[in-house]
């Protein structure tokens, strides 16, 4: 075990990224086994630990007080633990061959070596930035990090307080787009979402992203679709003051980019890790980096599995990470976990408006060459007569003779996102549509009409799978009910 | 085909009882069968059809601002559909040597005979109605049906306009009785909740249940646990003015009854229909009347099998009605459907607490021969920081050594009713604790903390289930962590 000098007989596990995969492995790892075991050095090269990045919108938004409500567990917390933590310490190589990390001190640019026995990669992702005149320019931000956080808010700040309520444009419609443009509307903005896809949501089929360009143009959004943002305009102070699209011009007083992350995996690249066909770390079952028995990875910067299609996705999610990290601590402190993958449920609101997904849309089943029939239905939140109820609309896919459930989407108001947990499990544990007939959900005037939304989706879908064995599939091009 | 004369070669279908069963299966029936092929003739003693038992409390409790609101279709929809509906018919005898029912006209007394090739019997559950003096004297109320919610509310308009707030009391701590309890408060009266048993809410664990009374308590409601009503004492008036236990009287304008209902099986026990240990009739899973070919019954007067125990149980919820009418309607049609069993999944609210169970509570764990291990934990609606955070409850429970989910149980505020619905579809599936601590639902700050209370639960239980299959079981007592 090629250990550094100077150590006694604790192994030296090394972390790259401070945040929740990182630093949930190294808690994890701490917990099963102490100082005298495991000696954890974990690098971070921003100011912060453990942050919920999910969070930032709502703190821009107001609704979230302050930044460090967003942090679950400081620097110091970690430290009084046991874990050796270095702040704005960039890992800029990693020696797989030696063992070994090499880190630069940010603000120094000290560099030093530091061996490892065990390595856990968590280097996260990164903002997608457009590569367009103008990116860079102060007034344009991204949404990743606490420190973009605080730099949005600070311009923020500057573009307040004029006659007018100032302009932002949002670029990109999908979650942190969406969310972003409910923070911007909540601090008296005008908003414009710019989206290069023909409707927002594209992890929503276009027929459902409909539904929530219509709703975010009733709650006064200004939709742009199908436009691909060319540059940031600049004025004579040197921040942005338009974005430009091929056809048009939209003023801005800030700019958001929303456009989406990849896997941040330079790293590993350059030390020769197994990468996959979404730029991210390929991991087997137990988090461990393929191949390398001593190097586990996770959170945004690794593939999942899609349980539902059987192929990688890249998906950077909190909830994900936080798994990963418990899952990775438990394995490099000598335990047993595994991952199995993912559905690819994900949550998201606009105001009062309620997103949700989970499994495959129409092109990732045609993608993977699965045959489906598809409904879409309509329903309300609670008991027609019962006060608060609102509509909703569930769109399934099931399979094609299977009628295996593939897929749910749902667009309403309050009780709309969360019922997508129960296609989640569904999905999980391969039930048909017809299966999900006979669930024995919640039912109560206050909570659900007598027939749940998801189940007059799947008595339909299971109706249509019926339908289709009779009469061959009516949805090998995907049409809708 | 012993047909009737006078009729064609259309079967004739018999349906006993009007509401959710009864009229989903003469509903899907009709759809499948038109009426040349099916005559349908459907017998209800009631004014009613089709009406929503369960908005009953709603209504009563102004939330809901007319009975027909909870009317689902009306007997002249139904007519309008070639169902023969005769209302205000009571069906007094099943023949069936002869296959053919008895029946009286409500109001002439007049009876007469019909014969059926099919008969569907959905003749629902009755109130208890505690064997008292007092139990029947005005001011005294069950809520079974919206003739029973009538009246109440006539009652209700007496017993108001004085200077003091009326003062009601409720007997039962069932969902009927906190339900009541809540639709009372709502109106103003001064409520007094008698309750047998030693917590209310005994369809959850007592430790569960104390939450639900220290909610109640906070709301203003004054709660009798261990208390069973003697008599309802009656003023010179003749009607009710108090309630009376061993120990204490409680004064009352007026008296709800939430007993709890059992099966209609009357008719069907003098035809010496098969019934179990709950008086319900017992079905095959077509819903077909055990040992009869051309018999259904549906909703509130059968058993169900509870797919958890293996043992069949009685629940009245008109999500099931509405199951068993549609699967039943489907087989009388010579479709083919059936219907699984039940996993216990209920849920309800007193004013802002919600409350949801599925699956076993310790008790029954232990009554069916399981061991098993439970867990509480605290956590919240949605992200800690997220305005509007609530905290959550949730109890679990796991079979020793394989871990196997087997119930969970809910309290908290917004969002926690309907978040029992993953642990519904995870007991359907029939999977581990350990296996749900990977489920992929959705998560946003809005929506859930990073990792969903469910998933908080499922954790712990793994881990006990873990550390039980070493040390060997810790909860043959059920004893709680």
């Amino acid at each position: 075990m090629g250990m550094s000098g100077g150590r006694g007989t604790a192994e030296r596990l090394v972390v790259i990224g401070g945040d929740a995969a990182g630093m949930s492995a190294a808690s994890q790892a701490r917990r099963m086994r102490g100082p005298g075991e495991l000696e954890i050095v974990a690098f971070e090269r921003g100011h912060f630990t453990s942050y919920s990045a999910c969070g930032i919108p709502y703190w821009v938004g107001g609704d979230v007080a302050g930044r460090d409500q967003l942090i679950a567990r400081t620097p110091e917390e970690h430290r009084a633990r046991g874990i050796d933590l270095r702040l704005r310490t960039e890992v800029t190589e990693i020696d797989v061959e030696r063992q070994r990390v090499r880190a630069r001190d940010v603000d120094s640019g000290a560099e030093s070596w530091t061996s490892y026995d065990k390595l856990v990669i968590a280097t996260g992702a990164r903002p997608i930035r457009p590569d367009m005149p103008g990116a860079d320019a102060p007034g344009v931000h991204g949404v990743q990090t606490l420190d973009d956080g605080q730099d949005l808010l600070d311009s923020l700040a500057r573009t307040r307080g004029g006659s007018e309520p100032a302009r932002a444009v949002v670029v990109g419609a999908g979650y942190i787009g969406v969310e972003m443009a409910e923070a911007l509307i909540n601090r008296g903005y005008e908003v414009t979402v710019v989206n290069r896809g023909s409707e927002p949501m594209s992890t929503l089929d276009p027929d459902m992203g409909r539904l929530v360009h219509k709703a975010m143009e009733d709650l006064g959004i200004t939709m742009v679709d199908d436009a691909a943002v060319t540059k940031a305009l600049t004025g004579q102070d040197g921040r942005v003051r338009a974005v430009a699209t091929q056809d048009a011009e939209y003023p801005a007083d800030v700019v958001v980019l929303g456009i989406g992350v990849r896997p941040e995996t330079t790293l590993a690249k350059a030390a020769g890790l197994p990468l996959g066909h979404h730029h991210g770390l390929l991991t087997d079952l137990a988090m461990r980096v393929r191949g390398h028995e001593n190097i586990w990875a996770g959170g945004d910067c690794v593939e999942v599995l899609d349980l539902v299609s059987g192929q990688e996705r890249h998906i950077a999610l909190g909830t994900h990470a936080n798994k990963h990290g418990q899952i990775i601590g438990t394995n490099v402190g000598g335990g047993y976990a595994t991952f199995p993958g993912v559905v690819g449920t994900a949550v998201s609101k606009v105001c009062d408006l309620e997103i949700a997904r989970t499994g495959l849309r129409e092109k990732d089943a045609r993608r993977v060459g699965l045959r489906f029939e598809t409904v879409v239905i309509e329903s309300t939140s609670r008991a027609g007569y019962y006060p608060g109820a609102s509509p909703m609309t569930v769109k399934m896919l099931a399979e094609h003779r299977t009628g295996r459930l593939l897929g749910v989407q749902i667009v309403g108001r309050e009780g709309a996102a969360k019922r997508v947990d129960i296609a989640a499990v569904a999905l999980t544990a391969g039930m048909t549509v017809e299966q999900m007939t006979a669930l024995d959900l919640g039912y109560a005037p206050p909570f659900s009409p007598v027939w749940d939304p998801v189940l007059v989706a799947a008595r339909k879908a299971a109706a249509k799978v019926r339908a289709g064995t009779v009469q061959g599939p009516s949805d090998g091009a995907g049409g809708t009910a």
